[in-house]
């Protein structure tokens, strides 16, 4: 087997992951990589003109892929829904909402099989919430996406034709959180996540902030409430049951920016109804592990036995993993949930391909198996 | 007036911070630095020998002490009470717990008229919570300080002869979290203290876990809860009146280490009771406006007015602000109070200094005025 | 004495730290800022909006400076020439060359007593080498300046009306060479400077390569040859007397981009004639040690004997001083100076205002004689 | 094929490096890992305990190697020779040069087939030369080993048993400096090389100089003449025959730590004689891209085409590439050539596995053909 693939907005952050990813993929083949008409200059240029790391080399050009070596001089095109109908199966769209809210469902009238979107234009079901939070971004009514969260909704997937990619922070809080509504006999009060991220995630956009003198070595409230990433997070929680006392779900977020290029940490912090129970640390650790007992890319740590404090965005670089520990503070009632992951592995390229592989009924870990590169 | 003083554990990164400070000073004068017997090779080289921004040049030698510019040439010697009481009138403990207990008392007993400690030997007040939460640290029950937090408790500081600096981590939360208490009608629920530190605060101790391959670029749960800062922050805001539901303080924090040297930012995130109001971020603002009109110190921002996200310890480098941002989340009923500060200044020396200043009738800015290098 | 100052170009990075420096200054009172026109959504709002850590605040009221606390709310304006030369006796350019070259005239025409302009508009005496190396700046042939490194053109300060100040890097190599003038019996063959820059060097420039997820982390050639700091360091060093074999200066620089915010260090690799001797590293050490005596601003280091390897920006944050240690590579017949400084400091605002506080008769050290905050 | 493959000195960086590779390679199998024997902390621990990046996860047990998945659980032992020899048919030490100068013999003696030394001990052939840069090393005389260059000493490698990895600025400033010996009818006056690195090549050594607050933010010349690494450089490149005037090689290295966990950089400085011709940058670059024609993990970059200044360390994180540009400075009559590599990939590990791949007549890329993760 051999599927045609493509990327649409291959110079970005997460359209290089998926490149350095599907490059060495055993059955997507890359053979499309197109840039939004406003980037004249980069057109016709090979993708490594972008991302340096994937150069040809010889080394590279012995990758398993057909496509492998070569995938650093694929020429960028300019985007046309058409042309990437024509010469692709499958596309990945690492393109800001709007555009994706577009070219999904144009993608795939025009005969393409499967789309993964990488932006927000499809994650939320409910129209409502999404006109709430993204009054910009209108889409077809019609059109339906599998919110693409392997660990909530593989049976989902297989009969996908348009994946919505999870975001980065949602991505780790879900996971946080999910197993929580197994718990017996504990009534949550309220949740608050802290969140904190590297500069990939706010992507390439030009602006002063985003300079490395005025970015580097930040601790940055840059959501410190209302982030968009909650809607998901609540939609994902109220479909597994989680509720916290009155039945809806008491859930904020606060995001912070920190000296990362790479990587996502979210503390759920976890307010236990002072007149319910407050479960042990042990009862939460074997909680989560049964959780995940069967998911390929979610390890429960055992934080006490670690020689370094884990989980840690810094041991996580390249690789498909959220890790994830659990703690009880039984003086304030509180259980903490810590989650970290790479923000353009698991929080973007890394689980469009996991979705996508499972989607074509391929080994979930194929193509995205590596360990992380640490320390780095 | 020129007050002789001395810093004991001036090797460290607090002991080099007051040197920096005291070096500036125009009315304490530096004379007497001093390191523990088991660094024997550090006893006779000049303090410039280990913090080497304090190295002599002809610039420091116009500064306005009449010590500054020979503070770096100041010669380390072996801490003995009865030579740093003989020398000194003040001096400054920036030693661990342990020692400050046995040092601070018998400092005083021969004769020094204020101690200002650094460790957390004397924070608590309530000897029962101390043994708790620092077993090992035994010190004479007779011996009481002034928790050294000026926007506390500046009346106490005048008479005071042992003086507790606060922690970094709490200085930032009680400041944080202070002006709530008054608060009209509105029922608190929960507070948990998400804090985020660079890697001064744990000090020069070698462990494998400090070195720059391992500690740079974490976002590590170092004290996913149970921080021993919880107990002084609890003692500080239950003696302002501040409470949640059931009249005790529902407060609990977790800290992470994250890429910085200097620094700290917490979030503390407060759940409203949701049959209580939840008032208004301008109401909040107005509040801790208020609260700290008269504090030379603590800064409230208008976040939705910055160029860049506020507060950020990335921009307080070197100076002894707090600066504090309140938010409304009215989704989840949660209020968000962020305070940065430079753990080593307001988080250490500089609120040391600070307080002494206080404690002398001098001006209190004295010394400590200096804008943040940034960026930097 | 109280001198009305003004700052042209004071939303960069230099800008804000003339800001910070006169902020603090007994002399010079800042009472002007200005920016571009083309800059419009800042004209208006107080410097604290784009140099967040100038805000106002009980403690730097306190400052000697009769502007020192409100500089921070000092308003931005629209730059126009005769508004700045009513208000201004000193005004400083922090604009880019083609700027200046227009500005810096102007100014002294409509009766401006001193301007110092950070640019190199005005670095080259040599209108052949200013015409080579900035074809696009030119600049009125009979408007010439002093080149405002006070180690090199003390004498020359006193009457200047046009100050250049020299490059950051121009700085660092000419401090590090030019007392190697002093050597008897010595052939230098050639000599190579491998700079290595942080990021502030660049500016505030809006550009894809200097967003934080790709500049954090590099070791990046800039400029791997020709940089235009090698033509002012050529005239200073001539000027000096120093010369290779041949009598000309065998003289090349590359500069790499390295992870820091503020600093630049610079390597000479100073290549001696295999037929001349080849001084040792103590006779090396005497020389420097005597050629900087009276300097108030540079010190020679002991590499040998210090516990961390100087000279390092990292131990210079915020301090004007510029660290030279001397090294003999006997293997290969080399002598290498290194020499480090705060490029913001002795690089750009520290040096400019040390100029001007020699031009104006004032301590040398005034306003710019703080420690390096260390470390951060 | 299945390789029965250990790592003496395995809880290091270079350690960590080998096992990570080793767990993903198809032909050698981990099957051993050691811990020096005052390391009994370690003892019994598994290998993940110390690299938390290793751990195990059901995506990593899907790894092609036999191993893979479990790698990280390998139990780490007390190094013993008898029991790795039984256990091993090659052994990679990762261990300081005295305990490899006395294991490698010791370990071919009971049995192991090959033996790849990451450590200096038996780099250097010339004895003399030897006990000249490591007087405490004493080797037996009659112990000779492969210098494990692959892209000089490629013919050597399949009858080896004993191969000694080079050092990572050696291996740089090799490769950057070889085809020099190709220019003709130009002579050389002398080659200065200066290194930039990444702290993970000082090790896990606990002193105060590593530590994360001393360490961050440096440009700190740790060894500003004199460099070990110079021997195996000059011994490397005379047999291939490079010369200066005179005959000999004037070849010195000057080594910077800058704020990199990972990653070295060279610039090698190469002064041309003013009496020869100069050659051209086109000409240079036709010259190494013949040279690396074939080297499957050399590659020459075209600086003036890249969008960001390559070669970076920052491209090749977990990489085994070495990119390297050439540079003329007609000014000063001066090449240029720069190079960058990862400092555990190409620089140890990586390279490691790659000579011991030819040495098994394996496809010299086999295992180490990631892409690099970039950004991060």
């Amino acid at each position: 087997m051999s599927i045609a693939t493509g990327i649409i907005g291959a110079s970005g952050f997460a359209g290089g992951e998926l490149a350095r990813l599907l490059a060495g993929h055993p059955e997507f083949s890359l053979c499309y990589a197109s840039v939004p008409g406003h980037s004249p200059d980069l057109v016709g240029k090979p993708l490594a003109a972008v991302h340096p790391h994937l150069r040809a080399g010889r080394a590279v050009e012995a990758l398993p892929s057909k496509n492998g070596g070569s995938a650093g001089s694929l020429e960028l095109v300019r985007t046309k829904t058409s042309e990437a109908a024509r010469r692709c199966e499958v596309v990945f769209l690492a393109t800001p909402p709007l555009v994706s809210a577009a070219l999904g469902p144009a993608l795939l009238a025009a005969g393409v099989e499967v789309v993964v979107d990488l932006s927000p234009a499809f994650r939320l079901r409910d129209p409502a919430l999404h006109s709430k939070w993204y009054p910009a971004v209108s889409r077809p009514p019609e059109r339906t996406a599998v919110y693409g969260l392997p660990e909530l909704n593989r049976a989902l997937l297989p009969g996908a034709d348009l994946i919505a990619a999870p975001g980065c922070l949602a991505t780790a809080a879900i996971l946080a959180l999910m197993p929580l509504s197994g718990l017996d006999g504990v009534r949550l009060s309220s949740i608050t996540i802290d969140g904190k991220a590297g500069s990939t995630g706010s992507g390439h956009r030009l602006r002063s902030s985003g300079l490395h003198p005025v970015r580097s070595g930040v601790v940055a409230p840059y959501a410190p409430a209302g982030h968009r990433h909650v809607a998901e997070i609540q939609e994902a929680l109220l479909g597994k049951g989680l509720a916290t006392v009155g039945g809806g779900l008491r859930l904020g977020m606060s995001v912070f920016g920190v000296d990362l290029v790479r990587g996502v940490s979210v503390a759920a912090h976890v307010i236990v109804d002072p007149d319910s129970r407050l479960p042990s640390e042990g009862e939460l650790a074997s909680l989560y592990r049964d959780a995940y007992r069967d998911a390929a890319f979610v390890r429960v740590i055992h934080w006490r036995e670690e020689a370094v404090p884990l989980p840690d965005p810094k041991t996580l670089t390249g690789s498909n993993y959220c890790d994830i520990a659990v703690f009880q503070d039984a003086d304030c009632g509180r259980l903490v949930i810590v989650a970290a992951l790479d923000n353009l592995m698991k929080g973007a390229a890394g689980q469009a391909i996991q979705a996508c592989n499972i989607r074509y009924g391929l080994p979930e870990t194929l193509g995205i198996d590596a360990f992380a590169v640490y320390p780095g």
